[in-house]
């Protein structure tokens, strides 16, 4: 529902875009803590396994076939693929890319999935340049930091009213991402951040649909440009953040500005930032886990008489297609869920293919599985009791569920799904030659030879 | 003010994507009057004059510098400028400069200027594509329907809160006359609408800065490149506009479905567009107005005593700046614009230079003029008496100023206003070359001939 609760203009708002202009130019490199730096390495990872992934998709093919009528000069990579084209469209396929299969980070206290915009301007810009690996994790951090920060000024009133948060706070990401690599003074960063303000990409109307993953990758360009733009001397205005009809105030009528600028600089908000494990919604997460852990005990497929879960109402509602037919189905589908992850140990986009939902064996498993309702359980926990025909029951209790911030991925579990999605695109040896670097992006003093790993 | 009326999503709205795609894909070529087809040609050629006036101002030398960082391909136009750059880069430049000097077309029932979003991407794709001045035209007249209906749907709630509307309309409108030029189908003109409806661009808060002008040139890139998109097959919502999450209900409270569709095909809006002939805000409009009938009328300013103007009380308030020190301190001046109007017989961007606001001649006159407020005078008129040296008074009322709906610019005003932007860019020769062409442009089999005209 469009929230449009009364509010008067706010004329008294602090100068947060001059402020956040202030610590994206002048923030000391790698000026946080170890965490930080982990995490950003860790996000850029997850986003590049996504793009990677999503090369071929039909989304893909479709964007890049829109991008190359501009005949674009070879600049940057277009992630998993062979074809090179300018900066700015090279962020907005890899932006693409990168949501398509809706497996990228999230920034639980927004929703936000902020690697998609921010890391997509900035490795594209990076490539051209020859940007040392330092500069861009410093940018993506900064970068997210911004479009988080702004996320958190305006959420959950410009959610809910129907902005596609990732994409109307991304620009502002990538914007401060282009700036901090093209090395901008305060100044130049603060004109930047204004002429991206008005443009904010993303409508939850276009969930479902292709334009879904084009707002993180439109959000990209569109930032990307705004750094190029304040490089030549193009002018916003200063206060393009908070002014009245600035773009807080004109897109949302929560306005929490403190969050923009509290403990700036000491508090990084990429470390929220998390991964799924699994490529579906996020309830039927603890249900998968829990059938992982079955089979890491021992537990086979054809020893199961029945698969009993206990879960939250909401789990079934959500997610109670009892006989997908497909794979999008399968990614409603809780029973579903269950028979892969005990069959394969996993659940990537591949376990959600059409081939994969009407395989026999994974029919025959899928119509073990019985769900009970029971809301003494929460919403993100499972009891499931693997009933084995030797009469054996064997317990899994899963409160919180791999992926979420109390339990999340390992970096080991990242590099498999990072293989599972990138493996059928490049192949095992390239897959392990980029696995075997990510921990040292920072190091790296031209990026350029990390991104020639991502092209066949 | 930001105004937030507290209203409900609308579930019932009626399907508008769906009934203005079906419109733009099918309508019949010049299926309106001829009245119709004359506005469209003065609309064009008001825009392109803008355009190519501007070629050389800083806001066009920093937008060039950004986007030749692509690197991009010689495949269309910079107006008035050698350069030739990639499609998308092209509609971005062009709707720039076209409303740089605020001196653009006005569709005032929403205050858009639709031509600067519309026809800046339908030229650029109309000249990569070889298309007729036919398919130019219609483009231009169905693209400008789309976003003016959208304007008339949303306004006042959508601007009022903070929206630059030119910009948040415009991207429907390019998308609209790219898939026209592109011939796409029903369908796939509907995917370019709900892919654009996720890319408005434009802040109240930008104006007096570079980004205003940004806005028709961001909203002619996102439209054209969303036409590209959808002719590859890439999907959106088809509900995009009219859903609780999609485009009108988020960005507005006020939802008119109606003027989406009333008369829809037997009215256009692009009927009601004016053109100033002025490059200043509307308000002076009237007293320059009168003080170049004066200069028709024999009054020259060596004979004035003094010049006594009576005004609304508005016209003071927004433009009463007695002694401006430069060019756009002028623009608030309507002692200036009287004095101009007086010596030159006009008031172009020329007129409010810097050099020409410090000329000791036009500061002498400008300081014999006198206002007096008077609000029983409509805020559209006024009231000017010049008082001569000799004794004479000789008075001249204003009521509709020339450039108003109810006394449009000539079309020889036009081509005097077009002259005075394009000879001091492309020179005497040239300007004469495209002045006597652009009545018959519907006529060219391919307009590229026309656009090469447009070029150094």
């Amino acid at each position: 529902m469009a929230r449009n609760t009364h509010v008067a203009a706010d004329t008294a708002a602090p100068p947060i875009t001059s402020t956040l202009a202030t610590f994206v130019a002048g923030h000391p490199a790698r000026g946080w803590s170890d965490a930080v730096e982990r995490e950003a390495h860790r996000t850029f990872y997850n986003w590049l396994g996504c793009a990677i992934g999503a090369a071929h998709h039909e989304a893909a093919v479709a964007a890049l076939g829109a991008v190359q009528v501009l005949e674009p000069a070879a600049q940057a990579t277009v992630l998993g693929r062979q074809e090179k084209v300018d900066i700015a469209s090279a962020a907005l396929v890899n932006g693409i890319t990168s949501h398509t299969f809706d497996f990228d980070d999230t920034h639980l206290k927004t929703i936000i999935h902020p690697a998609g915009p921010v890391a997509s301007a900035a490795l594209a810009l990076a490539e051209l340049r020859g940007s040392s690996g330092r500069d861009v994790i410093d940018a993506l951090v900064l970068g997210i930091d911004v479009a988080c920060r702004i996320g958190n000024v305006m959420y959950p009133d410009h959610y809910d009213r129907g902005w596609h948060i990732t994409g109307s706070t991304g620009m502002l990401g990538a914007a401060a991402a282009c700036a901090r690599l093209l090395h901008l003074d305060v100044q130049q960063t603060q004109m930047a951040l204004g002429i991206a303000a008005s443009q904010p990409v993303g409508l939850r109307e276009q969930f479902g649909t292709m334009t879904k993953p084009f707002h993180p990758g439109g959000a990209a360009r569109a930032g990307l440009m705004s750094a190029l733009l304040a490089s030549k001397g193009f002018t916003s205005s200063p206060r393009a953040l908070e002014a009245p009809r600035g773009f807080v105030q004109v897109a949302s009528d929560k306005r929490a500005w403190n969050e923009a600028t509290d403990e700036l600089g000491q508090r990084f908000e990429i470390s929220f930032n998390t991964y799924k494990p699994f490529a579906c919604g996020i309830v039927i997460h603890p249900s998968i886990d829990a059938c992982v852990q079955l089979r890491e005990r021992g537990v086979q497929a054809d020893q199961v008489e029945r698969i009993e879960l206990r879960v939250h109402s909401l789990v079934l509602e959500l997610t109670g297609k009892k006989e997908p037919k497909d794979g999008l189905q399968g990614k409603f589908s809780v029973y579903h869920g269950c028979a892969v992850g005990l069959i394969y140990g996993r659940a990537g986009e591949e376990e959600f293919s059409d081939a994969v939902v009407n395989d026999p064996a994974v029919v025959a498993l899928r119509n073990k599985v019985q769900a009970t309702v029971d809301d003494s359980i929460a919403e993100e926990a499972v009891q499931v009791t693997a009933v084995l025909k030797d009469g054996r029951r064997i317990d899994v209790r899963v409160d919180n569920a791999i992926g979420s911030m109390h339990n999340p991925l390992s970096d080991a579990q990242l590099e498999a799904k990072f293989a599972a999605l990138v493996v059928p695109v490049l192949g095992e040896a390239r897959c392990r030659d980029i696995t075997g670097q990510w921990k040292n992006l920072a190091a790296l003093s031209d990026i350029r030879s990390f991104v020639a790993l991502c092209r066949p």
